[in-house]
């Protein structure tokens, strides 16, 4: 392709707004990590992200942009109109743009200004109904968001269901009928299970001769935990010439581009396990940038393909390799190594069943487990999904959330602080986010039954900690394959040969905690 | 002032840039202390600098503001122009963002991105040739420079004198003829006694009896040196919640504005002296940046005055405070502290001497002394000026580097690594800019004199660590002054009572020296 044509005059223009929004990931990093505590440094920082976020916005919606994008095909585009050596990857490319382009420009400059504008309200009415767990103060402010989501849905996709569309926005394709058809079977057998779970007293098997404690909990010191964490994040293939990993209160990972992946984590000396799994967690998310297509550095394709998505690869190495009890086996005598005489004594499937023993009661998501976790998002997902189609009403939504809870986990949270307010996401209009976590637990847990296929000996290598055909197999099939496909089911059904399957997710669990707790 | 007059339009969209260019100052800072080291991650962050750039140069450069400023009275600006309200601050303000406006926008942008081109290709070549001692290397490069610089200054200052114009970039307001007269009395005088100081074999008076050996070479644990140097920084008064302290390879004070400033520092295991006065040195510019006149955030009459000015700050707390005998005083039980055993014995006047001792020879101007430093800064005035003048041959630059040095310190550089190759200055164009650390000397001495006249008892808070009142009455004098005057003579005759006077740093030199080295 000449290097006039529109297509590389796309390209460039692109890489260019990819290049500035990668600074944007640096200083969000740097205002969790290094960025000084006085208020002066927090007011400056929120001028000079809101100016370079004007900068950005409005490259994003240049109509000359929108002109070069329908240049080469806009949605439509094929192939043969980009040219003999166009790519499915470039195909893809324009397709991302074309999406990207429509979300942000059909957004007037006044509503993304009251966005930001009730956003930041809304964080604080959040804050403060929390600590108060008084709802009256956030229920004018979800009440304005369910407006607003609407309003832009509306814009965006005009004539298209409003929550469908909110649900687009985190995860390319989904409707709310598909989530149906997936979350159904989880929502009635997982919630079971859960019963049959609680009903055990005596708690996990191999728990039950030391009284059910967890090896996990006690005094582990912080500095050893972290280099612990470390160093498992580098087995596992974290790339430190590409990234970095410092500590933040609360983790995540970031970054300006797949060049420059930071994560942070945190580690409490009266838990081993959240540091830990965390770093683990972190890892998943940062193999994942760090394995995105360098061909189209810049590019919307080199992009991870959604939140779920992304969210799948932490999970996988979360819950499908440190969770299980081959892990386990490979762990043990790192930690007794590096807590010298804290595991004495200590078996593996004592560790494992330590890393998973189910919480009662479950009030909380993000402390929540494996087990109880989908309900958490299946409730979150009912109710906004009812406050998008009207069903809902803002003010009868902690009474909802609570008979909910009831229903799925079989208690009802002691106060709103536990309950209705405790996430911050609706404080944002995020709203049609919650699905993608439980989407990611049950893709990681589809992409890995196949991985365990593709790759015999799997289990023999992490009981090893050889964990490089795993990365490798990953990064080949999902993280290198950036946003090309048009949706999860799509890129599932590549991976795994069929597109997203609830029953196995919930046939997964239910072969779990029947083992680790005898049911 | 209503919010739509041209004045606060105009406050706005400096406030704007200057929030952006903030942001390049964090992307410098991260550069060189936090980004990982893969090429990738260089490669990314050049392509996302060059974007910000870009994008910043565009606003400084719009027509829209050259309007806005014009419509204030730009550089003919009144008090009676900008309204009632209107302070002598704001009618600085106007001059500043015009002075920045023309010098940005007389500048086409073919020329801005050529200066860029060379500036990176100059850095590569005086890499290479600095590396081999091999002058041919540098030397097309440096002829491309003094042809640019040359052009610049006929577009920024049409008819002016090209090396004024570029040492107005530097250091509002200063000629050669002034710079001429300053130094006059500096050459004839400081070269003579660096020569009576160089005849005394003997070395300084106090370490005469340990054999003139210095008390601050050994083996100091590095992270010992940083908790003191950081302890030390914070008693000068530092301020952590509006900046960090970190580790760099080449020290720095950057960041993003004065809530947000970024100072590094680097500490060698075998010279106590470096990473101690480098840090002070450092928290110098940094207490000069976090002082800075708030009321007018953003705005480039908040900014320091010049590099000369901001020199002065760094120099007066390395040279006129810690390399004092009272510093000593107060510093050698500390060191006792830090380092245990390792000052037994050791007086207030060894560690003073230890300080002081001038260096011979003295080839390089980063490591030289506050007496050999002067000859090191008059060299360079001397033959860059000559480049644009045209009185100095850019291959012949070599041969009269070697004889100004033994003109004015006595001896010769082995080879041209150790002699014309060893500042980066010049590769990036920086021509214009080498007299401004020996202005900051000359002011600091003079700033400094008469803070002891105004602040008695001084010097006995010193020996005590209380370094509040001297920083405070810098703050009001200097800092908060912010580029309020039209020169820094203007701004020395504020503070001083008299523009800067060379004889009165010849007659300081002369005293310290000879009582040092028992003339």
């Amino acid at each position: 392709m000449a290097t006039s044509s529109p297509y590389q005059q796309l390209r460039d223009e692109l890489a260019e707004i990819d290049a500035l929004s990668g600074i944007e990931g640096l200083l969000q990093w740097d205002e969790q990590v290094m960025m000084p505590s006085g208020d002066g440094a927090a007011s400056a920082r929120a001028k000079a992200s809101s100016a370079l976020a004007g900068v950005v916005h409005a490259k994003r919606t240049a109509s000359s942009l929108g002109e070069l994008i329908e240049l080469c095909g806009g949605r439509k585009v094929t192939q043969e109109k980009l040219g003999a050596d166009a790519t499915t990857f470039d195909v893809a490319n324009v397709k991302r743009a074309a999406e990207g382009f429509d979300r942000a420009s059909r957004v007037p400059p006044a509503m993304a200004k009251k966005e930001a504008e009730l956003g930041s309200r809304g964080y604080r009415a959040w804050m403060e109904a929390k600590k108060n767990s008084d709802y009256s103060v956030f229920a004018p402010v979800l009440k304005e968001w369910v407006e607003l989501v609407k309003e832009r849905s509306s814009l965006i996709n005009p004539g298209g269901d409003p929550y469908d569309t909110a649900l687009d926005d985190y995860e390319r394709g989904l409707t709310s009928a598909r989530l149906d058809e997936i979350f159904a079977p989880v929502k009635a057998e997982v919630s079971a299970l859960i019963k049959q779970v609680y009903d055990v007293e005596e708690g996990p098997v191999a728990l039950r001769s030391v009284g059910g404690k967890s090896v996990l909990t006690g005094d582990f010191d912080a500095e050893k935990q972290a280099a612990l964490s470390r160093q498992i994040a580098l087995e596992m293939g974290f790339d430190l010439t590409a990234g970095r990993l410092d500590v933040s209160a609360h983790p995540f990972t970031g970054g300006a581009d797949f060049t420059d992946v930071r994560m942070t984590t945190r580690y409490k000396s009266d838990d081993l396990s959240e540091g830990l799994t965390g770093t683990i967690h972190e890892t998943g998310h940062a193999l994942y940038e760090q394995g995105r297509p360098r061909e189209y550095a810049g590019q919307p394709v080199s992009q991870a393909h959604s939140m779920g998505v992304h969210e799948s690869q932490s999970l996988l190495w979360e819950r499908m390799v440190a969770l299980s009890p081959d892990f386990s086996t490979f762990l043990l005598p790192k930690l007794s190594d590096a807590f010298f005489g804290q595991f004495d004594g200590v078996t593996n499937d004592q560790l494992h069943a330590s890393f998973n023993t189910v919480k009662k009661p479950s009030f909380i998501r993000v402390e929540s487990d494996e087990l109880t976790y989908p309900m958490h998002v299946i409730l979150r997902y009912e109710l906004e999904q009812g406050l998008i189609k009207g069903d809902v009403d803002v003010d009868a939504l902690p009474e909802l959330w609570n008979a909910k809870m009831e229903e799925l986990l079989g208690h009802r949270p002691p106060d709103d602080a536990k309950g209705v307010l405790q996430d911050v996401h609706w404080s944002a209009g995020a709203i049609g986010y919650f699905p993608t976590y439980l989407l990611g637990a049950m893709y990681a847990c589809q992409i890995y039954e196949t991985a365990l296929t593709k790759l015999p000996g799997l289990e023999d290598e992490i009981r090893k900690g050889e964990f490089a055909r795993l990365r490798e197999w990953l990064n080949k099939n999902v993280h290198a394959l950036g946003s090309s496909f048009d949706s999860a089911d799509a890129l599932l059904e590549h991976v795994t040969g069929k597109p997203l399957d609830g029953e196995a997710f919930v046939k997964y669990l239910r072969e779990k905690y029947t083992k680790l707790y005898g049911l």
